[in-house]
């Protein structure tokens, strides 16, 4: 495992093969190609980094490994977030909503979060007063 | 409208129908029903307050009231957050991620964002390592 890599102090979740089971079979994978949605939320600085899916296998993976897998709806297979980047996702929280169809990620991100660059997938468009004067805005904050 | 109910200095975006009309057909609505993925985040405490889906319409009168609107995937239908309970979602700010499946709204909450009663969907089930000793926990945080 990799866990040298974080500050001291930041404990990774993981669970056993069992409690792992338990969990992905409490989940509702009511979105495309049976999965939940997940959104991965920076532990620290609660900043929201990503949405993905994840399917029941990834679900498993993340909690059994304490790395973040999803789905990719688009290449229609598993994948260990960061794999090709390095920036992986440890796992510190994990959180259910209300009728099962989504979980929130409390992670610590390494590098950033999006292929573009940017630490959040969400940092590049936006609409809010600040742009109002020029339009609709895309661009860095 | 109702901009009377928010403490000053909190400003409800708002766009013109033709600017909202600008960003609703920039996103990819690629999820179940035609939907993008909206994540609402409190603009204050930034925690996750709920997951939903948003198809074409609700983005527009979203973005046009300044007031939340979801698509249900299970009653099929578009749904004002808070008709029933009150409890209304201001929208504060509207940030859209980097292939334009999701969104990320930071939001004024009025009351509770969960039907269950509590501030936000997650705050009921969640597994982490405080809880690990007694296995996987569902209850209140």
């Amino acid at each position: 495992m990799r866990d040298s890599m974080l500050p001291n102090g930041i404990r990774v979740l993981r669970l056993s093969a069992e409690d792992a089971l338990k969990v992905a079979e409490s989940l509702w994978y009511r979105h495309t190609d049976d999965t939940v949605i997940a959104v991965a939320q920076d532990w620290q600085s609660k900043d929201v980094l990503m949405v993905a899916n994840m399917n029941r296998e990834a679900v498993i993976k993340t909690l059994t490994t304490g790395m973040v897998h999803y789905w990719s709806l688009s290449r229609k297979k598993l994948w260990l977030k960061g794999e090709t980047s390095g920036h992986y996702q440890y796992l510190i929280d994990f959180r259910i909503d209300c009728d099962g169809d989504a979980l929130l990620l409390r992670v610590y991100q390494v590098g950033n979060a999006c292929h573009l660059g940017t630490r959040s997938c969400f940092d590049a468009r936006y609409v809010n007063k600040v742009r109002l004067d020029t339009g609709i805005s895309e661009g860095e904050p």
